[in-house]
């Protein structure tokens, strides 16, 4: 086994991952949080979306991906995609020696914390919100609160499009948040990446009474406290780099990952497997 | 080398391949035209959708799942999928023994025959558009007709979605079709093997000035034919069975084939890749 100086280790790298873009939005937020972190995103293009995969196969592309981040020496890794969380945070979590965060476990928890009447809604994609793995975290959290689940298989493609606000999103959007609303819900979380960019026609269509849980911006902010309680922040100064690994289709992940993030990408490579 | 009699060829069944459930459309048609011939499926549900990947990734998943049915030894192969046929066709046809039909050609065929103002319109994903595969075809047969393309992202997953006549659906089919219509287009090309399902809000939001021209129909017209020609049809005399192999999920893929079919499916196995 390799040693690291605790120097070395702390200027190591973020590992996040997802199965295509959606993990994009948590990259986006731990740039605003932690700007002089370093990250290396993995995003399996080559076989996204894995929503409709079955959990073996999720399990094991999980698996393969972690090793590859570890083999990059990561400090810690973000399990950016609500399906892998949902299916394969547990063998995930048994094969890395680094600490691991996920999108579902930070949803849960601030939707635990925020709500006041106990009624939380959950809309994702049809692999996550079947998989019942954000009702278990939070009843997890707190055994008291009532969660309404609602898968919404057309919002990533939506989001993908770029029709952001579409008159047929906001039709879509209302339909779906329809039978949650109607359980007089407090707090909403966005169980899947792509929703944050969908945040101004949720809040619309959600109403002013219901706070949206963003999981991107949660599992940062548990990022910054995990770092802090560890000391495992980096001695940089300057803002860091991230670099971009994909397995498919290089220049149209170049060309959404700069819409999701706002800015040109440093470092894109191509991973052949 | 194996050798068979020419009954035994005869009583080989059709292959048909798709990168999902959307062939199924085709496997339909085929049991309308063809009830007596068998017929072997497979659907590469565990990498679908085949649409947002690279050139290379599709031919060489393509030859993967051609050397799996020449292996169950079908008398002839049906690419059903728009995105196959348009980037891989070649390749196939490359390392086939048997005759290889296409549903890019066979729905270039149909639109250069029906059109009589010589201005064809055509839908697809967006990998199937950006091939360009629908134009070219339609040229190669007639190179004074212009054709009108239009990626429609969206369609796909409001058809597995089953929202085939919601108002979200007819929005969004009105603004996909709008920029292809203003161009007086007599024929529009259902450019992919889902849209069938959507024909009756196509037609509307069309008008009843164009003809459709659906691409699982015309395939198995095409299949019909070449049957004949090559003295390849079966001597049974009895609705053949038709059996389906997918690499993953077979729960979900049964469900969904049932609707696309209307029938119960008769032999269902899994391959793991």
């Amino acid at each position: 086994m390799m040693r690291y100086s605790v120097v070395d280790h702390n200027r190591a790298a973020i590992g996040v991952f997802d199965s295509g873009v959606g993990g994009l939005t948590v990259v986006r937020a731990l740039q605003k949080q932690l700007p002089l972190e370093k990250i290396i995103y993995f995003g399996d293009t080559a076989r996204v979306p894995y929503g409709v995969k079955s959990p073996e196969t999720i399990t094991g592309y999980a698996g393969q991906i972690t090793r590859f981040l570890l083999g990059k020496n990561v400090k810690m890794l973000i399990v950016a995609c609500n399906t892998m969380s949902a299916v394969a945070y547990d063998s995930i979590a048994l094969i890395s020696p680094v600490p691991v965060l996920d999108v579902i476990s930070a949803g849960a928890d601030a939707a635990a914390r925020i709500t006041r009447t106990k009624r939380v809604g959950v809309i994702g994609t049809p692999a996550t919100i079947q998989s019942d793995a954000y009702p278990r975290a939070i009843r997890g959290r707190d055994p008291e609160i009532s969660v309404f689940s609602k898968a919404c298989p057309l919002l990533v493609p939506l989001v993908e499009e770029g029709w952001l606000d579409h008159p047929a999103t906001r039709l879509i959007v209302r339909e779906y948040l329809a039978p949650v609303l109607v359980n007089s819900i407090d707090t909403l979380v966005l169980g899947c990446t792509h929703y944050p960019l969908l945040e101004p026609v949720l809040r619309q269509e959600a109403g002013p009474e219901v706070m949206l849980v963003d999981s991107a911006t949660s599992v940062a902010e548990k990022t910054a406290l995990l770092l802090q309680e560890k000391g495992l922040q980096t001695p940089l100064s300057e803002p860091a780099a991230a670099s971009f690994y994909v397995t498919d289709a290089p220049l149209r992940f170049q060309k959404t990952a700069e819409t999701f993030l706002g800015r040109p990408l440093d470092h894109l490579e191509i991973v052949k497997w």
